[in-house]
């Protein structure tokens, strides 16, 4: 049907369905006017950046006026912000898994009650490269956890679930081939390493805390490029275990 | 001394240190000048609360001017705010541990190079509560994981090392008794659980996915309350063990 699977038997029961890190809510908005025409959602950590990406948008789309004075969606709120050009979303999720976990549940909730179909999120965001040059784009295949394995360990009250976190391949293709229609624009297709910490945990030397030796950074780095990890970010695995779960075609398109 | 603890030798070998993601850096600012004389510095998740947090304790101490028009110190980058009030530091830290975490080790090294001396950190936030009134703040004696244990799991390349999450004692009581001299203030001191996930992982009913009955949440709950905890939120266990091993005497105060 391409609409959006929510899991969630509760759901249904409720007589209204708030939104609280959007500031929206299904009393409060009239969510399939507002939202049912959406085909891509795009996702970055930084707020400025996804205002500019949607700018940038409603430029490429040819849409009236000069994308200078888009409002943000969810100005009620400043856990995270949201923009939209003609089909496309444009909304920040902060950094790290729990932040951009909390955006994404909401998200998935505004797109099943807005009736969306067929839609594709696309995660913009930066990371640092693994034997590649900067300015190169990483394409995720499958996102890593940071022993490398293809999962996203989700706490469920005090149990653990093992999730994949594989991405749409096709999409992945698609997006190649789109990247080499443009001039110098290097581009691959790779494993993405998904850390919970920026610093002891992408072995970053220049942290507060640094227990090992440039070696053992160098040896556990090199162990992660041969598993065919080629950037390390930190929210992938998430993103990936939920898109998949609820039915979203998904895709992280990382520039280092 | 008093001295922030820096662990971390390859600091002392380097010849700028970037603090990235608050815009500041050694070369570029006269950190001692900026910071030197800070002894409070008060964080929470959101941007604006943050703000007005900073434009309150202006007015608290009694500085010139109305403090409407105090100046956010990382304006340079959207990743966090910073704004200072006499000796007290505001910020925020966005949600989430990986986003307090890449925050706190670039504020523990700017003390470090600011050369503060005796500095108390509180977090100041807000959190859902457990068998008490909301309204109420918990002020956190330790802070625990989802299984209830008090520690926090760091990654660290891909080991994982386990660092204890006491907070400061006497600052929590010393905190406790300040609350009593203000009327209707309800406030205890207790366990605050710690999640890396807002829907899944504090046992919400209402997220896209939910697995679980209503009878197995209040059982988890029922097992935390049991454990000592009061509150649950999503910071304070990385808060702990890094002010803990950094020698900054740190509290978390947390409003429901």
């Amino acid at each position: 049907s391409g609409l959006v699977h929510i899991k969630n038997p509760h759901l249904d029961l409720m007589e209204e369905d708030v939104l609280y890190h959007l500031d929206l809510g299904t009393k409060t908005h009239n969510l399939p006017a507002m939202f049912g025409d959406i085909k891509f959602v795009c996702v970055g950590g930084s707020p400025n950046r996804m205002r500019a990406f949607a700018q940038f948008m409603h430029k490429e789309l040819g849409l009236a006026g000069d994308g200078e004075d888009l409002a943000d969606i969810c100005a009620g709120t400043d856990r995270y912000v949201m923009y939209r050009a003609g089909p496309v979303l444009s909304i920040s999720h902060g950094m790290g898994i729990p932040s951009i976990s909390i955006m994404l549940h909401e998200l998935i909730k505004l797109l099943h009650h807005a009736k969306c179909r067929d839609v594709t999120i696309i995660r913009i965001g930066t990371s640092g490269g693994l034997g590649i040059e900067p300015g190169t784009v990483v394409i995720t295949d499958t996102a890593v956890d940071s022993s490398f394995k293809p999962w996203f360990e989700q706490v469920v009250l005090d149990d653990v679930v093992v999730r994949s976190t594989e991405l749409d391949k096709d999409l992945a293709k698609e997006l190649l081939a789109c990247s080499k229609e443009i001039p110098d624009f290097p581009t691959l297709i790779g494993h993405t390493m998904c850390t919970y910490d920026f610093y002891e945990g992408q072995g970053r030397l220049d942290g507060a805390l640094c227990s090992f030796s440039s070696e053992k950074k160098l040896e556990y780095l090199k162990r992660a490029y041969n598993a065919g990890v080629r950037n390390i970010e930190m929210e992938s695995t998430a993103f990936a275990a939920l898109c998949r779960l609820c039915g979203l075609k998904g895709e992280c398109f990382c520039i280092l």
